[in-house]
């Protein structure tokens, strides 16, 4: 069947996390410590890495008390006109590690003399070079296009980071529990994400919502589904989603709304609400009722599953068209270099 | 003709922003002296105001030193576990100053005894209220649903205080002069909006791209066009898209690029290259040549001018669509406060 790579590689993710876990936790338990002082942190990141730096505004904030900046690479790289970064953790997140800009910032953080820290799966690239602390994410290289465990295995990551900020053996535990919450969601999702992405197979545009810490769910399978499908697909906040792009909904467009329980899971099903008024179709990522039923798991670590769901429908849906998954149309290189 | 009083509010952007700056400059002056001791800026906003963080990322990084950290909103409505607020200046921009999530950002850092800077058309909300520094943005309400004036002067607002956290004369003069090169852009745009409008009228997708500090008119001309067309059109960064959203491209799909002369022009062009070989309708907004040509300013300025463009692009484009730009199908109300 075609797409065996990406689905080989979307099944891996339970055991790469584990790995990435087992390998970096007492590590990073230990780098952390020296971390606490800094006031923010400041995340430099391209395409899916950009939305584990989503994913990063939500657990720093909200176990490791960091408010997060997303780097402005051109300043380095276009602009000559670097901020400052007093008080500041310097993170760079990339698969490659090869991409100029996001080096530059992570270079410009140690020439500063602050703590920089990478995710990358190549410890061998610029990046890793350049920061002080290089994390290395995955067992072996991604050999899809489309980014998937290198994906999950940042989120982990930034969820280990923001863990050991804040130091409670709770979270840590959580951890522990969450690859095999993984495995359960990838095997029981898979006929669901079978009939899903077949209802997909006609339509040109898509919408994907979310709220809190799953928005880096909703842009990364924005990407994911531009990508594979090439659908026009937006990720969304379902907050900033009523201040205006609410206008786009009309009958019968299908939006893909990521809803696990949790606080954000009330103002999701108030809003399912408002679109299906609209006649909008609905597919949810949640619990046990959803479209893409998922293993439960803590809310901070929940867009390490609602993803999995969403990167399986995504597969389908491009099988269910004809399309290659492991073949994208348009998009050549696994590693794009930006300045 | 239908929508007068977007079309009246558009052209009176350029003799806003100048009261905007004649009423502001000098308390903003006196204020900025007291936030140079600031490590980063911490902004809450939803919606266009979002876009005017954005554009704050660029010019507070380049001109005034500091990182911008976009508050994660939710932390504080939804998770209750706010992160601390060490060393930021906190900021608020809300065109009505009611929505909650806003507000309770700016609250907390009140609490905190951080310097608090709000950007509203309200004195009277509660964001005004909260916040210990509240610049109102226009002489007037906004009667549009969809913001114009409203998004210029928070521009304006975010311009000013960086020139005035950089302290440099030349920066307050080149804000001087930009009303006039709004007024000329204007004036000499609307034949060539109407002209390309009318290519779009049956176009159900488009993206607009830009490069650097024009990222936010890409993002806010993509609401834009959602708005008052009920287009799909996502707005990506020149760098990002390169990051798989290219494979979107294909033959007659119009993309509207904003390029403007300046640092980020030569990457621009090299997009323009790449997407036109694969068959891509281009409009531009940028120097004389472009389809939609804006007058020369200073490039930290530019978005003030390129966003003029891109909003009479949305104007026209609705008109010869048949859509009444002043009742924007599917959005009934002006202020949206979500929590």
């Amino acid at each position: 069947m075609s797409g065996a790579v990406l689905e080989a590689e979307i099944e891996s993710q339970p055991a790469e996390v584990e790995a990435f876990l087992t390998r970096h936790l007492a590590p990073m338990r230990a780098l952390a410590r020296g971390l606490r002082s800094c006031a923010y942190a400041l995340v430099a990141a391209r395409g899916s890495s950009d939305h584990a730096a989503t994913y990063a505004r939500y657990v720093l904030g909200a176990l490791g008390g960091l408010p997060v900046a997303p780097a402005a690479p051109s300043l380095h790289t276009l602009y000559g006109t670097p901020p400052r970064m007093t008080e500041a953790l310097v993170v760079g997140i990339s698969q490659s590690g090869q991409s100029p800009d996001v080096v530059s910032v992570v270079e410009a953080g140690r020439r500063a003399g602050r703590p920089t820290v990478a995710f990358t799966n190549d410890l061998n690239s610029p990046l890793a070079r350049a920061a002080e602390h290089a994390f290395d994410l995955c067992t072996g290289p991604e050999r899809s296009i489309a980014a998937t465990k290198t994906y999950t295995t940042q989120l982990a990551g930034i969820a280990l980071l923001a863990a050991a900020l804040r130091g409670e053996e709770a979270h840590f535990e959580e951890l522990r529990r969450l690859p095999e919450a993984m495995a359960r969601t990838l095997s029981g999702v898979a006929q669901h994400a079978r009939a899903a992405g077949a209802t997909l197979a006609d339509e040109s545009t898509l919408l994907t919502l979310a709220r809190g810490v799953n928005l880096c769910t909703a842009e990364e399978l924005a990407l994911k589904l531009r990508e594979l499908l090439r659908v026009f697909c937006q990720g969304f906040s379902a907050a900033d989603f009523r201040h205006g792009s609410i206008a786009l909904v009309s009958r019968g467009l299908p939006l893909l709304l990521v809803m696990p329980r949790g606080v954000g899971f009330a103002d999701m099903q108030a809003l399912a609400e408002a679109v299906t008024e609209r006649g909008a179709r609905l597919l949810t990522i949640g619990n046990e009722d959803a479209t893409l039923p998922v293993a439960e798991v803590p809310e901070w670590l929940s867009p390490l599953v609602t993803v999995l769901a969403g990167q399986r429908l995504a597969l389908e849906s491009a099988r269910a068209r004809g399309l290659d998954p492991d073949r994208p149309v348009g998009l050549a290189a696994k590693v794009v270099k930006t300045t």
